[in-house]
């Protein structure tokens, strides 16, 4: 059960919860800061040991993640039908995975990816903190 | 038509095209840097002559916008079926509206909130960069 905030018709999701929907997800969103500016990155990833581990190649993503390694990743499913949803938010290290067995091991993680590009890296996010919430439905029906 | 990049099965889409998906879609992702940690919030907000607008209250975000006033926004659409969508990321800086005519102005914009909360801040990103890329359907329906 979360807990109810009475400001806002929204719940806070416990941690256990946040790493169950984030399982059932392929897609994230990482942001990372670049030259300065935050970024927003779509991502197929995968969880990993409760790490979360993605591909990339050599582009501004990888920069950033170089220059400022503290991310969060952010993963939701939004309700357009019935105008509810979850997020959750991972605040966290990332590291390229570098160690041979690791990226052996890695390699043969199932990771579903949408665009079949050539992607040599490996990172890692090594989770901090770990937040969600849950848009719920109104006691009525009515919108507004 | 946008560029097709060879390199991977994404579709460059143009600055015309980004702005008529944004103009569909009720809920964004404002990233923002909050105490040096880049940070996700998905919010509900309105394209008004050319800014994003969205309404806030106080907290890490508002905190955010105060302390590192360029920011990105982010708003995609994902097919898990067909393992397709869109994602388009606009960079700008964030101001509060505070000028009283302008207020005024746009709190008559029908601005769909799926939280019925007080959220007395209305904060309006100039786009400076606009972004979008679409993952095209592969040719051959094989999926890996």
């Amino acid at each position: 059960m979360g807990v109810v905030e009475g400001r806002t018709w929204t719940e806070m999701l416990s941690p256990p919860v946040c790493s169950q929907l984030m399982a059932t997800h392929p897609i994230g969103r990482l942001a990372v800061i670049v030259d300065g500016v935050p970024e927003i990155f779509p991502v197929n990833y995968a969880v990993k040991d409760d790490t979360i581990v993605f591909r990339t190649d050599q582009g501004s993503k990888l920069r950033g993640l170089i220059q400022s390694p503290v991310v969060s990743f952010e993963v939701d499913m939004i309700d357009f039908e019935h105008r509810t949803g979850w997020s959750v938010l991972v605040k966290g290290r990332a590291e390229e995975i570098s160690d041979a067995v690791a990226l052996r091991e890695i390699s043969s993680q199932p990771l579903d990816l949408w665009i079949p590009a050539e992607r040599s890296v490996w990172i890692r996010i090594r989770p901090g903190q770990v937040s969600g919430r849950k848009i719920r439905s109104r006691p009525s029906d009515d919108v507004d």
